[in-house]
């Protein structure tokens, strides 16, 4: 006799890890989203329990989103994609993880931003949101630039654009570079009247915690703070490098995605904007659609 | 009846303790050099429980070394500069410890260098080893630019060198920036070939970590490499600025000090190099200085 479970259509969940949150939806074979749903930093190079706590309490949130909470996630076929899985250690300590779904395809995050971007198919993204990094999968073959992680890499994300803002604002206080608006701005944001206060409130901290004040940046950009302008246009020319570096790679199409992705379009070179596509669904359908690739390969 | 400890002649520890280590020197109070320890690191901001385990071990190998090991501490006066005290919460952290001397005078570990290296007067410093700031002590007011730490401060130290050289490396992995000696060279040293090797390598790793690699890219530099050239000449900059900041307070010498000194100076500019003076003492004896003057002050 077959189990009711059996029975059912078959359902996915997609997932993204990254830094700062990761997300769920919930999907059917022919990709209606029944639910989505939010939690904690999904990085494990970062905190494995952590992110395979955040992995299942953003599963079960878009379980219940969906009407669904009764729904075993052992029954369901999960794709997860998470940042920090390109380093092959975290890879395999995630590969070892006694996960709860029916069964579980492990991705980078820019694996399936780039699937979702283009609809499970080839192309290219870049990604700036708490870190940032250039990704193109084409004919099965992928490139990656960048991805490498906070202080020493993520040019051009949001934790960069921070903790340049940070570097330039103690510079200023000592005389040595410019005292402008962003100085301000920044010492009000965070409470601080001095250096030795600053230093106090940024000694220690996360990519996540830097990544808070890159809109701040970008504003004083716009409000012409020379200071600003200058770390904005070192970013999106790093920005603009990666996007050149990605379309010697021949995708078919290339996107921007990430939380930083509609503030630094402006500042990119004006024929790096006009080659860019509106990507079709967010990373965590990408998930789905890596699942099911995987699963049909398998099958 | 007075106790045989009142008998003996005053002596004085004075101890320097930074990022990655803890000095110290018995001295009598005619400043003879009776002896010397070091030990692991002695920043309180990186861990209060290590920098007080460190202070005491170098307290008592210099009194070993001084052939002095059964007196105790307890009968000996101290003077103790540390790192990470310019911030408030640290110093008063510092302050209620249940230290084991008769008496501890704490300063920042930038007074205590500037008192050594003038001879207990006046004076300005310009100190560059794993961390890097520039102070001046004049007519009894301090004067301090950077000391803000690392990544977000320290500019032209031995961590900011290891930094700026692994974010140059793996740019040139990436084809971003040129491809130079300066990454096969730092690629051999820490063992990796690709650049998720080196992502892996550096990963959350301190400034301690990042300093090792500073005479790398200072040797890169001198044969000519132009990424190393380029990171040199940065942060030269920066220690030229401080130079000029510091001679507008007026100091009557000034001196450069730390690991580094030695490295950076050729590469500074040739009006700052002539202005400065050989430091006379090491910070462990700017620290017995600095005991002497506050006990003097208080009696």
């Amino acid at each position: 006799m077959p189990s009711i479970k059996s029975q059912l259509p078959p359902l996915f969940i997609g997932i993204d890890g990254g830094g700062s949150k990761c997300k769920a939806v919930v999907m059917t074979a022919d990709h209606q989203i029944l639910g989505t749903g939010i939690a904690g930093p999904g990085n494990p190079l970062h905190g494995f329990e952590q992110a395979t706590n955040s992995i299942i309490d953003c599963a079960s949130l878009a379980l219940t989103d969906a009407g669904l909470s009764r729904l075993p996630l052992s029954s369901i076929h999960a794709g997860v994609g998470l940042a920090g899985v390109n380093l092959p250690a975290i890879f395999q300590q995630m590969s070892t993880w006694q996960h709860p779904f029916l069964s579980m395809q492990l991705a980078t995050d820019l694996s399936i931003a780039c699937l979702g971007a283009h609809e499970g198919a080839d192309g290219a993204v870049i990604i700036t949101g708490t870190g940032s990094c250039g990704f193109a999968c084409v004919d099965g073959k992928e490139f990656i630039i960048g991805a490498h992680g906070f202080p020493h890499g993520d040019k051009g994300s949001g934790a960069w654009f921070g903790l340049q803002a940070a570097k330039q604002v103690l510079l200023s206080l000592d005389g040595l570079v410019a005292n402008t608006l962003l100085t301000a701005q920044l010492m009000a944001l965070l409470g601080c009247s001095t250096d030795t206060d600053l230093v106090e409130v940024i000694a220690h901290k996360p990519a996540t915690f830097y990544a808070q004040f890159a809109n701040l940046v970008l504003d004083a950009a716009d409000q012409g703070d020379v200071i600003a302008t200058a770390i904005v246009t070192e970013g999106a020319d790093y920005i603009d490098h990666v996007a050149k570096r990605l379309w010697q790679q021949q995708p078919k199409r290339m996107s921007i995605i990430g939380g930083l992705s509609a503030r630094i379009t402006p500042w990119l070179a004006p024929q790096v904007q006009q080659q860019l596509s509106t990507p079709l669904n967010p990373p965590e359908v990408g998930a789905v659609f890596f699942a099911e690739q995987q699963l049909a390969a398998l099958f």
